[in-house]
């Protein structure tokens, strides 16, 4: 079983997830620029939503060019990660006005936190099935970043309680850590054929 | 005609459909936690849409493995299964406050009998179209878990009735059966070659 | 220049726009299953758009198997086609609890008019592109299924003033002469490899 | 790195975005046709923007076509692009029923001034990564197009203080300039094979 259509599903899912989040981004009755006001922190955070989900899109893409083979499992690995990568929009819309409050910032941050673990299953999941001395192990390698992560996103979920704006910092500064592509994978693909992606 | 833009198209289809949900995902205008606590019905039956729209796809992907021809009546069949599918998204949303009714509780069953059959019929029409013996005759074989299922929902139906509850437990051990991967055709396309898929 | 990008797109337009539209099928706040009584009509009109963008994706199918090449005019004549189309959830919306009133008959019939129209540019385009004799030159002839429709939406845009309803059951009989595929151009296809789709 | 999935992904979220756009375009609680007429300037910024991402669509398109190699910072300049065009629908709602006001019109513009130099920064980043003499260099040439919109999104925002209306007269006309495809393009991709595509 080749990942074509896998990677065309996950595709879709997150392009839709991506852009139904600017439903909430609607301007309020007024026409002058300060009925624009209220829409900055919107606009905000869902610029930050975005980069989140552009980054697992960019990861996954990558991570995908050095499997060799899929099964059943991956599939719903691979659809636990569509599920959590789903809820960032309905969190976003609640985080948006309200990015100094408690419930908020940790119901996004768990969005974060489930999304982060799904995609380490799913890593999991594809090692299981490649050996270890595959492109796929080499790339992954001990995924340090992934774990840190994990860890931000438990932190940020505690500093909430206290300060919630430090908690969508330590968020930011998380993406900001992933933003760079995944040279790990990067320098394995560096050396295959053009037509493997 | 092979069938790779009806896959594509497919996949396009069941993408939206699975993520245009989560707009109904709204949380209240509180900003506490116990603002969350309405939602949490709603958040069950989502997940369990979603894993119902999953397996479809996962079953669909699977089926199209050993499809090794498409025809016109293929291509009105698959879209009567997503008709069926599009209409789950509106279920969803009357069940989600309402689990103890009847009334959203049958509707929500007659969309999983209707995509049921749906599905049962794409699967008549591709197999008059290849031999008896071909992977597709051998993956899909009695295909029991189909008409267990169509059964299953005819009984949640009546079920829904007396006990509303029963009748969503009922339909979620449906999900439970199908989300092991359909091993009949997985068997068969194991001995193929990787760019089948 | 290929087309393989190009059915991408508006494989993905043609399914957003089909799945937007159950976005309307918002069941009133009852729930008994009288709550579903004004949903019919809207159901049935959902169908009706649900199959004419159905209708238009499996031509559009059969179409581009025929073709050779495209080039930039083809991709604008393809764009007029997804912008009437896209006009489908705005009128189908109107017309749905609205049947039996004259303005959104004549609205909703004006854009399955525009579609056609749009249809028959993109193919005049595509044939201007092709030899006389090419499989497309063929496989369209003299396009009576297409000219039919345009002179039944017109005639029904004119009944609506007098019986809306009768206008409407214009548009579904159009609807029901195109179910049938393409056989036209499927005619042509069949002796064509496999892989040509 | 091929850039097939890029695409796939790009294709996806254009055509969402062009697509949910009709959400807006809800005619009011009447049914006649006098009921429209407040539709009529909403109707018309919509074929705008639908304008405008079809010709981001186009020109992405032609671009991809003389594309031999991507790499982690394309991929993060197509998001960029991807970014400020998702933030269309929300500028065409706020446009749609405020034409003759400055601020919608200056923030519409201001999104299209935004998609324009994240194209721009696309392209340096795809043509630093091919030699001086690639298709890709030579098909871009001195992209005189490409600055002369940038310069007039920049004189429209000026303008739209003293004339709104003027100041979308000035973004229609940036349209109509790239209505024409791309013929830079369109001559070096002319021969060659046609799988390039």
């Amino acid at each position: 079983m080749s990942s074509g259509r896998l990677e065309a599903f996950t595709d879709a899912v997150i392009a839709i997830v991506m852009t139904i989040m600017v439903l909430d981004l609607r301007p309020p009755t007024g026409h002058t620029f300060g009925a624009l006001h209220p829409l900055v922190p919107k606009l905000l955070v869902y610029l930050l939503s975005f980069t989140f989900l552009a980054i697992y899109w960019n990861n996954h893409h990558h991570l995908m060019q050095v499997v060799e083979r899929i099964d059943g499992r991956v599939m719903w690995a691979n659809m636990g990660l569509l599920f959590f990568l789903s809820l960032t929009p309905a969190a976003t819309d609640w985080l948006g006005p309200n990015t100094d409050t408690t419930a908020p910032v940790v119901v996004y941050g768990g969005v974060l936190l489930g999304s982060a673990l799904a995609y380490f299953v799913l890593a999991q999941t594809l090692l299981a099935l490649h050996p270890a001395d595959s492109p796929l192990a080499q790339a992954l390698g001990k995924d340090w970043k992934g774990k840190l992560s994990v860890v931000a996103y438990v932190v940020a979920g505690v500093v909430a309680f206290a300060v919630p704006e430090a908690a969508i910092a330590l968020d930011v500064a998380v993406a900001v850590v992933w933003l760079v592509p995944d040279r790990r994978i990067a320098r394995v693909t560096l050396d295959r054929p053009p037509e493997d992606s």
